[in-house]
């Protein structure tokens, strides 16, 4: 019965169900599954939930696993392994996977030559239509991959791409060199990942070819890979937009200790920062003695600050991701932002103003409403700002968080704010 | 030589160059590009930008670039054309594809039935693999997408899928529904956008196949508007934690106003909800009058809740966005992160305790250190539940921006501060 419930259930889902079962019940589970369902819920599966799988398995069934996994996928489960562990299990593989799977391995972290695979069909440019499609049919291994084939030259050197889609459709007698794609995209195995991943998503590849120093093909980035590694970048940016480390294992799988680490420094140095508040503070603590109604107003005004920054600095951050704007646009987008901060700050400063007037006395009124104005503006041109000289001095811009923005806001917007009320109140305030 | 330096220009590269120059130009280059090209450069472009350039065109030219989109592409540009211009351009169209236009904008926005294409070949189960190959091969008008082939029996009902690679690969004389594919994943028309190009993604489907209630055949899906989806929510995302709304559009083409006005809404109603931190601050006023040193850390201790609360808030909501966890993940979800923020929280308050009481005296250090903790712990709580919570009612999750969660802490956290002082200090503060 529990075998029939697993048929139906989609590969999917089960990669969804199975790492929220206990081990013994994953184990189980996955021993009913037939051989070519269990391999696909096995690749489905983050590389953690592999891990604690395979402990759960029979060695048999693990060399199997790895065995029919594909290389890029394989690779990257040995390298997040325990050192140990990882030479167990590659000590088991055949002589061709393991040397295929060292050299992967070889390759930098967050390569193209780190998540290509080397599984692939090459043609030969003089072979016909027909004799590729022959080639293909009467392969003794057929790779994942077929919808892409490479063309090389005697020397393995890249001459381009042809569709299996474009061969197929050709008259027979086509030679291939006539079938190859009129543009031709290409990295090399020290390409980044993340600008792998983008070229196969703005060029619309199913793979991409990942040449070495020589220009040889090495192996394919397919489009699926590219979605793993564009999701698992915006992951890394969504956390860093709030502050966090990014977990590079799911939720669920990280222990609270984990997670107070992944924060832990950001935190802090977030806090540090903030003591420059308190120095501000300290500084004009007789302005709030004179005037004690000026201390209600601190939240407001820095947490408005900090707000208009950081709508500011995520809208840049996410335009510089995607590619829409780069370093040479800073000063056309520092001019618009502070244009935009200013209609903000006017905004809330008309709505403010006479509210804050009527209830506090116009004078109060007048500062609140001119605080907010400046302020606003300020802060989007600093959270505009910020991410564009993170780029530029080659840190993440995306480490420009809304928690970042919003406690050097915090500060300067206090300068901000008592320097308006010395202006407005005079000795009053400063007496 | 322009035109030659067009030639070695990628189609990329141009999508991304031709937007930055003036109409004139744009219109210029684009018309020195080969036919082909200049479909593959205009297909690339934004919507926005497209709308751009077909202005600077002759009528032909543009009748023919539209006569050649992918279907689904020419409804989104219709889509977000002025209706008067989009029903001009659709007069010029054919019958045929004026109908599958009609079609595709009949279906909800967002959903799957408007991102699909009706351009795919169908096989039917009974025909050998070899007669399937002569039937691509002999199509009249060969569709953008030939890897995976849907098969349909009489009355357009589907049955699974092939791919391309598969029907190349088999003898030829296999009947096709010998190679349909072992697992079937269909959504229908109104499935959302987004949970079709998640399915394309985690299931590794190169199409996926698109039914209408009568669970009859009508379009698919491809990977790469799959990854545009993803992209352009990733997008949503990222501003919504910012307390941006999304653009839209490439932000370079977005003026000041549009802007301002995409963040104004939650900048006022940040703003509004911040005026409760004057109402607490207001309500103590006396504590502030009394012990004015006690001004000099609000915006350190509110500011800090609001770092933790969203370095939880960012965490939750990715890990919902991509199926990590669910609402009825909530208690342990929310009893993990309270205890992160506790072990944060006597991070900060073992390091600035100290500190602060041998400035300020150990009275006020004690309360510093008291005051980080207990907000912390609940920030951390507050960060983890609210996007849990939104989910539950319907509301998009990512909209417990970080600035909305920071403005709700800043509030509470003055409550927790002036409750701890008052505790420790007694009569001294309150008196
Ligand atoms: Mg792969
Ligand atoms: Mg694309
Ligand atoms: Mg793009
Ligand atoms: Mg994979
Ligand atoms: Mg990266
Ligand atoms: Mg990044
Ligand atoms: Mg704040
Ligand atoms: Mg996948
Ligand atoms: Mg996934
Ligand atoms: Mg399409
Ligand atoms: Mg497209
Ligand atoms: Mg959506
Ligand atoms: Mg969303």
């Amino acid at each position: 019965a529990l075998r029939l419930e697993l048929a139906d259930t989609s590969t999917v889902v089960l990669a969804e169900e199975l790492p929220r079962m206990d081990l013994a019940e994953q184990a189980l589970r996955f021993r009913l599954l037939p051989k070519d369902r269990a391999l696909a819920v096995f690749e489905e599966l983050d590389t953690v939930h592999q891990q604690e799988l395979i402990d759960g398995l029979k060695t048999d069934t693990v060399r199997e696993l790895l065995d029919s996994m594909e290389a890029d996928d394989r690779a990257k489960l040995f390298d997040e392994m325990p050192a140990k562990v990882a030479t167990r299990f590659q000590s088991q593989l055949s002589a061709a996977d393991r040397r295929i799977t060292a050299q992967l391995l070889g390759y930098e972290p967050e390569s193209a030559g780190r998540i290509m695979t080397p599984d692939y069909v090459s043609l030969r440019a003089s072979m016909t239509a027909a004799a590729a499609i022959e080639r293909i049919r009467h392969l003794r291994e057929r790779p994942r991959h077929l919808d892409v084939l490479p063309v090389t030259d005697g020397h393995r050197k890249l001459l381009g791409t042809v569709t299996l889609a474009d061969l197929v459709s050709a008259d027979p007698d086509t030679p291939v060199h006539e079938l190859i794609a009129d543009e031709h995209y290409q990295v090399s195995t020290d390409t980044d990942q993340e600008e792998a991943a983008r070229l196969i998503q703005e060029a619309n590849l199913i793979a991409l070819s990942v040449v070495d120093h020589e220009e040889r093909l090495v192996g394919l980035i397919t489009w699926d890979d590219a979605m793993e590694i564009l999701e698992a970048e915006d992951t890394e940016d969504a956390a860093r937009a709030g502050a966090a480390e990014p977990l590079e294992r799911p939720y669920l799988s990280a222990g609270v200790f984990m997670l107070a680490r992944k924060r832990a420094v950001w935190l802090l140095i977030l806090a540090v920062s903030a003591s420059l508040t308190v120095t501000v503070l300290n500084y004009y603590e007789t302005y709030l003695a004179n005037v004690t109604v000026l201390a209600v107003f601190i939240s407001l005004l820095t947490g408005t600050g900090g707000n208009s920054g950081s709508q500011a600095s995520v809208t840049i951050i996410r335009a510089m991701a995607v590619g829409e704007v780069r370093f040479s646009d800073a000063f056309r987008i520092t001019w618009r932002e502070s244009r935009v901060g200013f209609l903000l700050g006017a905004m809330l400063a008309v709505v403010g103003g006479p509210v804050v007037g009527f209830v506090y006395g116009w004078d109060i009124g007048f500062i609140i409403a001119a605080t907010l104005l400046v302020i606003c503006t300020w802060s989007t041109f600093v959270g505009s700002l910020l991410p564009l000289l993170a780029k530029k001095v080659g840190i993440d811009p995306a480490l420009v968080s809304a928690p970042m923005v919003s406690t050097l806001c915090d500060a300067t917007g206090l300068l901000i704010y008592f320097s308006v009320a010395a202006l407005v109140l005079g000795p009053a305030l400063t007496g």
